[in-house]
């Protein structure tokens, strides 16, 4: 099994934070990813939700919670090695909690995963992960009536 | 603080019971619920999803979970003693596990809650879940056929 | 990645069972354990305690909970299929609920491992598990004073 | 019931700081509490072990778990408004996670009470924990060789 492992503290309070991760139909906060197609009838914050990242990545959303600020997915096909053929299952959770001593928020965003080769699976996903968490934190740090252009 | 805890072994695998349990706009499994009207557009496995009990019982989805089999929910509003004016906050947890011995599952149905009388709200709530695990029981004992009667 | 899932209802309150499998010290319940020997100076619910199985199951307490009625504990040498040298990591995870309308336990036994051959593996540790639930249900099925026989 | 909730980023590793807050019988890092005296026999890592705060607050370890890096605690006396008179019940839960694009740790310290007067309580005893935070930050942030002269 491996697993890929990233957290940051994030400059806003949890409610903003969790709002704008929770939201599995839009991640225009950050530049790592494109594209965001939704697939089929559900809606973002409906359990077995679909969207295709970078026209490429297909993820399914698995658990949604609001009360501890927390969301789980699944990668179900993509680019070797995250292809459908390379993976016997790759999950991620989501997390968000308050730093109460500077009103900001810790985001952290695991994944475990098995895969062909874990090594080459990790070396692939990590970059992601980094890019996500620098890149809501430049969200954050923006003043707000920059944040649309960042998408 | 108040609670009620409930749990109970039900026959019939975890996949079964957990498709029953999950859906927010059906509880048709059991006669202590006379009627439900799903509120507003969100369905029934989104997140914010809303339903009136018995004509009586406002509840909102707060959280679902289709990996762990979880699903939290909040009581906001009732006839006496879990009327809006009288809860501070009311939560439920229901979750699903395997019983893998005999192929079954264990459910729990956990209330947290803070109103103007805990051990009054306690005793009005109580017999719901009793009622709920019961009629859980005889939904899956019965006849695969007889099930859609028992609504 | 390798897993042993296994779970059984046992007809004893939480705290009897709770009781029994938090001595990390004592497995004189289950028959499939004929030797227990602790190993250092930690105590059985101390974290860290450590204990050697039939002579050969090398063991480490890791986790102990008197909340939620938990503990984890981590295999680091056995008989091949579960030496040192095959395991890349073995955690196994205990857990005791209560079955509300039996006064009755639900209890679970889950590991996760990465070993050589994961599926021989399982193969090798499934019957253990299997063995120390039906020993468990027989132990508090006996008569309380026939329970001291059964070591 | 009332809640104490707080969290701070403290500058070391999660190994050290673990390390550091896992001992039951040692909170030198901190000037808030002048005096610890163990009680019982119980060793500082052993479920179960006891020790006074300031001669005048009564704790219990009730859990402890090093993989995720959490322990659990109980209040059981104090002097008012946290006396055993005073309190229904008095738990504390602490908790490390890793803030990886710093190389630092995310530390929460959680209370959930319910006695005579709960805002009273929480005035009381939230001072405790920002004073916690702040003294373990310090403690992390001066020469290793200086730690030693913060007890």
């Amino acid at each position: 099994m491996g697993k890929c492992v990233h957290s940051a503290v994030i400059n806003a309070p949890v409610d903003q934070v969790w709002r704008t991760l929770r939201n599995f139909h839009d991640m225009s906060w950050t530049k790592a990813i494109e594209s965001l197609e939704p697939v089929g009838d559900a809606k973002a914050d409906q359990v077995g939700a679909k969207r295709i990242l970078n026209g490429a990545i297909h993820e399914t959303l698995l658990a949604l919670n609001d009360i501890e600020h927390v969301f789980r997915y699944q990668i179900t096909d993509g680019p070797s090695p995250i292809s459908k053929d390379d993976l016997l299952f790759y999950y991620g959770t989501v997390s968000v909690l308050p730093v109460t001593d500077q009103n900001a928020s810790y985001v952290s965003w695991i994944t475990h995963f098995e895969s062909k080769n874990d090594p080459v699976t990790q070396e692939f996903c990590d970059p992601f992960y980094i890019a996500f968490l620098a890149h809501l934190k430049e969200y954050f740090d923006a003043p707000p009536m920059d944040r649309g252009r960042l998408g």
